[in-house]
């Protein structure tokens, strides 16, 4: 039920439809999303837009933390860029959840290319106000 | 001349562009940004997407870590969200450096709302390859 | 009051007593503290630990973040080791609270060695459980 | 050889010695601690100071960065703080290599109590300054 919710905010995710990015999968502290490198994705010097890829990162993040039902909303992230990719790479999100307590959930994020090669590597805290103490 | 560059790169940067990111200043170290929330930068749930805040977080960031002249990369960006904004939100964001080495840089990157409060707040790390040891 | 109570629980504070860590001074969202690096604070290649520097990161990090009162846990700390110092060296750290919500509070904490130089630059996050939404 | 390196390097770790830490591992881009929480670890109110469970994460960070011979320094490490633990716990960290290129690594550092629950989640990256380009 909240997972169809999370597919239903991610067709509603303005951005997300702006940049591209395709929902393949969410379960239950789990997502997973594509991201075509277009043109418009770029940054100045010809390579895929931190940006670009921070959001990618940051839906399947959205998607993994909103799974349990609570609104859950993102605190802090921590990003290593590891591989530079120009347009026309594939990028595959996904985020798997580390730990959940009560008002917190830590989310692990990484951005594979076509040829599997790590691209970005984040950590994502996300805090769920609603929850009781 | 670098920072020449820096504004020349800015207009080759695309997402930035698609975006609407707008550059105000670039010093030495320092560079400043500004992005209205339009539309298309919310998201699942109306509020400005985690991705467009750190896009124009990215550009900050490149921005200034790349006025020095050698290229620098962004290696990693801690970044924590403070305040949720909505549409039609005019966000202004600046990077300073705070310590520079020969192979890296850390720069403090703070984005704020029309009405100067915190928005996010982050920290990033460039890496500058090209520089000899 | 609550300043007093930090600085009672300092003198509580069991590995700052053994690692020589000395609180100057704690305001109302600031700290700073110092430590001399001994021997017994070296890692395997004779420079002092990233512990013992995050140890005295720690340490006015819980100060300013509790300065006002309600109980506030570390959630997340990001450092950046910018220099490496020596046995004999005397390290200075600061905490100074850049953002304070009902339930976070942002922290910039910096260790800075006697000559000035930045050792290290970390941002805290504290989250303060006993506040009511 | 470098693991036998690793290992006489943590018997020199004067800082590792003084907190109990006792290194388990050390395999290529791996290393596995313990460390016992005895009262001189505790902070101000009584639980398990978070400049002891840094320690610990720093020094199989270390080991496991280090693992492959040219020397790897600590640039960045980013730290979730999970579940308090107090005097008389045993904990157990490991650091696993997730990404090396011929100038960073990235590490998943993970510390744990008896009973298996997660203690605190760590993220590091070193950099290896002897690397050739």
């Amino acid at each position: 039920m909240s997972i169809e919710l999370g597919k239903a905010r991610l067709e509603q995710d303005a951005l997300a439809q702006l940049l591209g990015i395709k929902i393949n999968d969410i379960q239950a502290g789990y997502a997973c999303a594509t991201m075509e490198v277009r043109q418009e994705l770029l940054n100045g010097v010809g390579l895929t837009h931190g940006g670009a890829i921070f959001s990618l990162v940051d839906v399947v993040f959205a998607a993994a933390s909103n799974s349990h039902g609570p609104v859950a909303l993102a605190l802090n992230v921590n990003i290593n860029f590891l591989k530079a990719t120009k347009a026309g790479a594939l990028l595959t999100a996904t985020a798997r959840e580390e730990n959940l307590t009560r008002k917190t959930g830590i989310y692990r994020l990484e951005v594979r290319d076509e040829s599997g090669d790590v691209v970005a590597l984040a950590e994502g805290l996300a805090y769920r106000p609603g929850s009781k103490q």
